[in-house]
């Protein structure tokens, strides 16, 4: 029987420690969820600013040892890495672990960490629907995760309590937590972050590529939309490499959608259709109110100036 | 031999009071460039609002009055409606006058309003690039111009006392300008702003039309990136048909170099090309870092978090 005010997780062992990781290491250590936290990266240059940020309490290359007494050990890797980690750290894990994950696209995920993991050890995927155009340990912070959703995808007959305590964990980093299919996940995200990533880095690299225009002036009148999708387009080429190469099937076919609408829509402008632009233009703003509404997203308008970070919308629990 | 003292424009008369009309006339208000300014719109609620606001000192539905003692009118119309509008207003206009306008497109503007100016009066298009995702009087503020951009595109042997004229009205509301030919304008436009609301409409209604994924799905997580699609996406329709149905021909073919672009991406997705990918998603950050450097954005983490208005960058000229 635990004590009742030990934190939800006696040792939790991040693996990869960059935006998502390095946030998950503040926010376990601000709102209590932790008693000790172990950061394993096998990049010294990352370990080194762990020890100097105080983000763990140990911080290591290796590791089988690195997961040997952890409850929790959580995956912050690119998702193409996912199945090398899971293999390499496997064998080290204790009865009883529990292994979890961040990742953006969840069914791949799945299908190359689940045959690493020995028995009695519970695999609950997540992915926290949150980010900034950042990378590495500095850019985190503890409060990225609130009010944003966290999307558990349990196998079947996954272990309840396992899910329990992840989903306690996320909402202690102030996340809401829903559940679904790893492949109904993949579909979503393909639709509202992986085209739209993907025809954010097209157009800025459309623009780049320009004889008529250059990229002086590409640059100086962004303000005119651009901008936005230069931001988009400057997320880690390395996570996105993995994301467009792991749910390339959903990400294709919603492409393919995306691909029909917009010739609809040059035919229109070829063709004078003035009624057919306005009505999916007007069309279009439902779905900003309700984001808004949601809110995740500000109705503050958004005209490139700077933009403090505020406090969460969501007071941490205690712990 | 004018008053040292005296502001740049004696009567100012703006034709369309909406985000940038009614910023415009804050602006000339706030900066001391106008000492009089006139409103005209043809909506009685705008008009309304006008004076509950007390952007101007006379608030009219009448343009040929309206402008009668106007030594500059700026067109805050859409494209679409600006040929019209010089129409009935010519007759009316003084022997001195200069007209400006505001539109995002110029080639079509210049031939659509030209033809309808006096002899004597100089018209000198103009096309503040800057903007928010928000219409009409209650959008406006002062500072919307200060340090974006503001192209003017006089014609062939243009006035060059207008032509000055009008560049330091802008320079008092805060905006840099620089000049070039209407044609070269909106083949720029057409990659910075045209096509990029284009594809943020395109997905956004894409994303509407989805059997697989729930609208509330497509709202709930849209912090993975769709929601700076949705905020582009927001803007005047009305505005923007006038756009696309006035630069068509610059419009498409930036849409088809986009176009091959993705496809090319497409097919690097399906072959599991993740080198291809990698060498793209690097390549546009580069641009980024010039936007941020040029500070037509913040390096600010953007995650949806509340962004006060800043004060502008630039303070604002002595009058």
């Amino acid at each position: 029987m635990p004590d009742a005010d030990a934190p939800l997780i006696d040792t939790l062992a991040i693996v990869g420690l960059g935006l998502i990781g390095s946030s998950i290491a503040r926010g376990a250590r601000q709102y209590g969820l932790a008693r000790r936290i172990v950061a394993i990266d096998r990049d010294p240059g990352v370990l080194e600013r762990v020890r100097a940020l105080g983000l763990a309490e140990t911080a290591t290359a290796e590791i089988a040892t690195g997961v040997a007494e952890a409850d929790l050990v959580i995956l912050c890797v690119p998702v193409g890495a996912a199945g090398a980690v899971a293999e390499a750290m496997g064998p080290a894990l204790k009865p009883g672990a529990i292994v979890s994950d961040v990742g953006s696209v969840k069914a791949s995920v799945v299908a190359a960490v689940a045959p690493h993991l020995p028995e009695g050890v519970a695999f609950v995927p997540a992915h926290p629907v949150a980010g900034t155009e950042y990378s590495g340990p500095d850019a985190g912070f503890s409060t990225l995760f609130s009010g944003r959703w966290c999307i558990l995808t349990p196998p079947e007959g996954a272990d309840s309590e396992a899910t329990a305590r992840v989903q306690a964990f996320w909402e202690g980093l102030g996340a809401i937590v829903e559940s679904m299919t790893p492949e109904h996940h993949d579909l979503v995200l393909a639709i509202t972050s992986h085209v739209p990533h993907l025809i954010a880095y097209n157009i800025v690299g459309t623009a780049a590529d320009l004889e008529a225009v250059t990229q002086s002036e590409v640059i100086k009148f962004s303000a005119g939309g651009f901008r936005d999708f230069t931001r988009i387009a400057a997320s880690d080429p390395t996570m996105w490499r993995d994301v467009f190469l792991t749910n390339k099937d959903a990400v294709l076919e919603m492409l393919g959608r995306f691909n029909e609408d917009l010739a609809a829509l040059a035919r229109a402008i070829r063709w004078g259709d003035g009624d057919a632009l306005h009505e999916l233009f007007t069309r279009t703003r439902a779905i900003r109110k309700g984001i808004v509404a949601m809110g995740q997203e500000t109705a503050e308008a958004d005209f490139g100036r700077a933009r403090p970070v505020a406090a969460p919308e969501k007071a941490p629990p205690a712990a």
